[in-house]
């Protein structure tokens, strides 16, 4: 089963019918964007202007979303002034916003409505920090692991990578699409939210790769290999179950800024790049295996009875221990390539926006970054540099706005 | 006639039979990348991976090519100790790399060469500033044009988007290939080569405007409908006929990085934006008709006999004088959007890689240009904060390296 279909069959659970939900979906993607109703029909429309994911669920669209060509990742911090009231006022302009753009129709502030013709998959997925619980004068239902993480032993971080107070997740398979609707929800919040980070991802193309195929980051790794895919998986590893009705359903956000050293990672030969990740480069596969998705087998020896997988490589310490097979959770990584920092230690400014989910942070991104930060032999050329937490509330029903269960009256 | 097509026919001129050409191009488009050889046979390429756009012929690829989704033009400074023997080397390198990435081989330097998989129309095309051939010890052969533009009233120029001794668009419809394809081409010239600047672009990604539909940029308007598409037209604005062998088939490229001010922008109803721009807004027709293709008519009258198109808009300004019809370009301009910058006037730091391509600047760019310094109604939003001249010598014939005329022994 395809996350979005699983995504769909959950509607049941929030008393949606499914059938009416799945209906309402198509009757969207075939809606004009308000800019092509005046002109002259037209024979076939391009595959990305009736590409639609639905916005409402009993989840957030954007999380077991296949993956978009392009991604930005904004984070926001509360103006001073603002108070519940104002959070209130965002929130439903900011759904409103994001539940006509995602559809192929334009924000009701938007002047430039052409730009939003092809919705290429969009989705606008929000997130939660913890001061938003504070101004929403929520404390006590924010959740205990929604905090800066412990540090670890290579962070590097830098405070224009960290934190933030709320943020957006805006992703779509065309990148004039996510520029555009990303400055709209950043017009449309200025009376409220100062931009603190904003972080530009891509991957290949659609027509780059075959249908589900693993992208590979700048490395030259496919990443994303053990990532859940059946309904069973994200129920184990990335829906939060329990808590209060606005989190149940939801999902946390862990997003690390990882810097790559494309110098040094350059001069490996292929031999120490693949002991180094822990997977045949070529196919992805187990060392040794012959497919990617093969089960990575540590105790597996050479003829010589060494061992095929070196245990400090990447994928042997990312794995979860035999008695918490749920210790995984779901990749949701872009590249990012900049031109060079003037001060910057590499000849590139390359990496990865590495956005994960899961239930619990400290108890799924914590301990197998702990792990990698001990002994990965990938740290030597992997910086993170940011770091940041959010909640991402359960998704909507068509009447209602992000948050709602922790803002109305 | 397509451009590609007129592109085709085109090599007959430099005697390489066009069949042969064709077959080249179409055997390379089969060729698997060498990372997937290893793989047992799919059923059906994507369409990417088996996208390519011929290197060689009478003239560089990545001019009348369609413009492709995302752009890398960078600009080089030659380090100080390189002489004429050392750019010949660079040379050879470089169009080696260029002719293999292009027909989705890799680079035979790249170790990561799956992320060549899927060419995705990639283009790579060199151009050389005024010092390249002070370098290459052929000053007399530079063109009287290469040099920097004049001043603009409007210039609000900076260094760090200045100039160049050379330089290379990138383009292709997958922003992996482009962002690795331009690190081996920057890696390969390290020993030859500073960076100087790097401008990333982007337009609509394959998929989601019908084919030949006329792209928007970040404010709405359609950009580039009166660029050439005829090969007559491409004859009489783009291609150098006449000089030395290196030159005849190339042609002059200026770029200069314009910055938008979105905030202002915004704030403008929809028909000052079509007073400022000169054309309708929805359909990119002239003022009061109908299609975006329609000739402007600068003497039509509304009903009180006023003019219907601002004599002070971009369009109206932009044109050329009746005496003068090729007094145009080949707008090949892609959008920018970057996380503001620390001390930026505006809210966002987005505006135009505006690269345009013609046979002579000083009668083409430079007199347009002059008209809409002095009375551009869009001068209030728009800003050219980096300009640059290059000449793109002429394509390739497969045996040859870029530039082979100016630098053989």
């Amino acid at each position: 089963m395809s996350p979005d279909l699983s995504r769909r069959h959950f509607l049941g659970g929030l008393g949606v019918a499914a059938g009416a939900s799945a209906a309402a979906a198509a009757g969207a993607s075939q809606a004009h964007a308000i800019g092509l109703e005046r002109e002259p029909e037209k024979p076939k429309k391009p595959p990305l202007q009736t590409a639609t994911v639905a916005f409402d669920g009993v989840h957030q669209a954007g999380i077991d979303t296949p993956s978009q060509s392009h991604l930005w990742l904004i984070a926001f911090n509360i103006k001073k002034d603002v108070d519940r009231t104002r959070l209130r006022n965002l929130m439903r302009v900011w759904t409103d916003d994001a539940r006509r753009m995602t559809a192929g129709k334009a924000s009701r502030t938007d002047l430039d409505y052409e730009l939003m013709q092809a919705p290429a998959n969009l989705t606008i997925t929000l997130g939660l920090g913890e001061r938003f619980f504070e101004v929403a004068e929520k404390e006590a239902e924010k959740p205990d692991w929604l905090k800066p993480l412990p540090a670890y032993k290579t962070d590097e971080l830098r405070e224009e990578w960290n934190g933030g107070d709320l943020c957006l997740q805006i992703c779509a398979d065309d990148p004039v699409v996510v520029s555009h609707a990303a400055r709209l929800m950043i017009r449309n919040s200025a009376p409220y939210l100062d931009v603190h980070w904003i972080q530009e991802g891509f991957l290949n193309a659609k027509g780059a790769l075959q249908e589900g195929e693993t992208p590979r980051n700048l490395f030259g790794q496919k990443d994303g290999t053990i990532n859940p895919r059946a309904r069973e998986e994200f129920k184990d590893q990335v829906w939060i179950e329990n808590g209060a009705d606005w989190l149940r359903g939801g999902s946390a956000l862990v997003v690390r800024r990882i810097e790559m050293d494309m110098d040094g990672w350059d001069i490996l030969d292929r031999i120490s790049r693949k002991v180094a990740t822990g997977r045949e480069i070529d196919t992805g596969a187990p060392i040794g295996g012959k497919d990617e998705f093969e089960t990575v087998d540590l105790s597996k020896t050479d003829e010589y009875g060494l061992p095929l997988t070196d245990p400090q490589s990447h994928v042997a310490l990312a794995m979860p221990p035999k008695e918490l097979p749920n210790q995984k959770l779901l990749r949701r990584v872009y590249n990012y390539d900049l031109p060079p920092e003037k001060d910057g230690r590499f000849t590139s400014n390359t990496g990865l926006v590495f956005a994960c989910y899961q239930k619990n942070p400290l108890e799924q991104f914590h301990p197998i970054q702990q792990r990698l930060a001990e002994g990965d032999r990938m740290n030597q050329w992997i910086f993170h540099i940011g770091s940041a937490v959010f909640v991402m509330p359960r998704g909507t029903s068509e009447s209602e706005y992000w948050a709602q269960d922790l803002l109305a009256d």
